[in-house]
């Protein structure tokens, strides 16, 4: 056996993450670009500071307060009356992620989603052993129903997983789609996660999934403070669903999985929810004046109920990367062949995009887009 | 299929942990009872005050100051010249250990470790898929190289989890043992883990794992902030093993597993080390004249390195456990048949619980101790 001894499938995989690149403006891993105020900072360390003077305690293992807190909050997005005891949180949504699986996919059981979406999905699939079937998308990244029903009915996965919006597309789904496909997994006993991780920033219309919620008993919806809430630092992924899949959730979720000082953070951020939504409100307009830029410049943009955009296509991403890296502009080479992933920024942020993408194609115009060969 | 669609060896389980009750004397999850100084408070609110500035980017997913911070800490309690890369660090060694069965064992792969022992592990091998064999330790709790060789010869485990001290027992492991023990392990390429979240607390003369790095590729350290630095709410478990295998790790990590606030926080309490590492010392003296006192009252005692102590043995445990919870002073109904688990706590709560065991046995004597039905 080589050395170190991992198991099979595990040699040779590299490590998950965007390269930790220092560069002046960081448009590549769906960061919220405005920091927490001074009275949200204060707050949070006055919060950390009392929980402090029992740190030598564990933590409260059900974390009411902060489920309390949370469920307050998605009442004002979508929930209809949701308690404590209808959510749940880890440090992130990849914990919450790995966490359903957990408890719900496993050896012998199937987990399914549906390409291009978020590349994480298949590492929690394969560090709790599920099978892994990915569908696809329409050329145009919308959900094609029909596709879904096969796939559901020939693999009767246990677990499906769903971004809405989805990651890297900013796709959104309709309501009916969330709502045929609970029940199509409903007649499987299978559970359908929508993962609203950039739901705060969907358009005025889009709907959320936490509206479904009463309807269907094995609809799971999650979210995570990284996003609207600035707070990727910190590390606070939840769900809400069913009081009995939280429930469920207990048996698989380690001990004290969620520390004194991330509970009284996290509750000290949402005291400031209207500061921190007020700033999702500037990323939605700095969003749609993005996406209207680009298509003016000719290019392909997908429709963005999210922050960031993806747009393209290009011959040769990875050139147009490397070109707006060289001129300080860090964005994610990521998605569909051809496509990149820039996240939204400050106003002064997305002019130096516009600026170094525009440079960037001046200097070395591609001789041939992948729109130009594939659609001419 | 019954609901929730929990899979099949997770229906029925009980979520692991210790009840959760309001009582004055809090002797039952071997906590450290001294919280941090105000001086470390205030350096702990001011170190997340400042990571809260840019709470808003993901943390740095290698952690390297916590971890050259570790490295350094470690350095001065048996570590020899262990550098940041031979430091891995998760929320808790809980997800410490979770890690290492995911790396290292897995589906077709096994575990071993030796009861009466934390009674944890057997759950981080069913969620990351690992057979587990519980060998067993000597009737006085000591351990037994032949038995252990003999499980290892049969069972070629890939991973071997060991405590020293033990827990729930106290009993810490002597060099040559574990000098054997990677011996065995390495000869099928299996990986040693010696589990020292007490070491802290060993008698003088008693040695750390860590001294033995140095010369067994496969041997793996864990700690944790949660007892000797009083950081049980803050969650920071941590490991010493070669570049390799923390670098393996890196392949079952979560993204950005451990937060920014996490990172500070440990950070800072760090940078306290003297001061907390003083309250130890008043630990175990408590703890000797514990089991000293225990003795004198006719009682088994287990010797402990811990901050704990085993004793017993009792007919009915649980009669003398309700006892001492009826007089407010919780402690664990843990370890083999007929003993009881006691945290060290202060001078005040030691004297508590001996009152409150004295009356309790007064009240309601024990007919007949197993010890006496055993022993006699």
């Amino acid at each position: 056996m080589t050395w170190p001894p991992l198991r099979d499938e595990l040699r040779g995989v590299e490590p998950y993450g965007a390269p930790q690149l220092d560069v002046p403006v960081q448009l590549n891993v769906n960061e919220n670009p405005y920091g927490p105020s001074a009275a949200c900072i204060a707050d949070i360390a006055t919060a950390v500071a009392e929980a402090s003077a029992s740190l030598n305690r564990y933590p409260d293992r059900e974390f009411t307060e902060l489920r309390t807190g949370l469920a307050a909050y998605l009442n004002t997005d979508g929930g209809n009356d949701l308690t404590a005891d209808q959510v749940w949180a880890a440090n992130g949504s990849n914990e919450v992620m790995l966490q359903l699986l957990q408890a719900f996919g496993g050896p012998g059981r199937v987990a399914v989603s549906f390409a291009p979406t978020y590349s994480m999905y298949p590492e929690y699939a394969r560090d709790s052993m599920t099978g892994w079937i990915a569908g696809r998308r329409r050329e145009d990244f919308s959900f094609d129903l029909d596709h879904a029903r096969d796939l559901l009915a020939e693999h009767r996965p246990s677990v499906v997983l769903l971004p809405s919006p989805n990651n890297p597309t900013g796709t959104a789904l309709p309501h009916d789609v969330i709502g045929t496909l609970a029940t199509l997994c409903a007649e499987h006993d299978g559970v359908l996660v929508i993962d609203e991780a950039y739901a705060e920033f969907r358009r005025s219309g889009t709907p959320s999934a936490l509206e479904l919620l009463g309807e269907h008993r094995n609809l799971v919806v999650t979210r995570t403070m990284s996003k609207a809430f600035a707070l990727a630092g910190a590390r606070l992924g939840y769900l809400a669903a069913s009081t009995e899949l939280c429930d469920a959730l207990r048996v698989v979720r380690l001990p004290y999985h969620l520390s004194a000082v991330t509970q009284a953070t996290a509750s000290a951020a949402l005291r400031h929810a209207p500061e921190l939504l007020g700033n999702v409100a500037l990323l939605r307009e700095e969003r749609d004046r993005t996406v209207a830029w680009l298509r003016e410049q000719g290019h392909q943009v997908a429709d963005s109920d999210a922050n960031f955009a993806l747009f393209g296509t290009f011959a040769d991403r990875h050139a147009v990367w490397q070109g707006l890296l060289d001129r300080g502009v860090l964005i994610r080479e990521t998605g569909p062949e051809g496509w990149l992933r820039v996240s939204i920024g400050t106003p002064e942020e997305m002019s130096a995009f516009r600026g170094a993408l525009t440079a960037t194609l001046e200097a070395a115009p591609p001789t041939e887009t992948m729109a130009n060969e594939e659609r001419a």
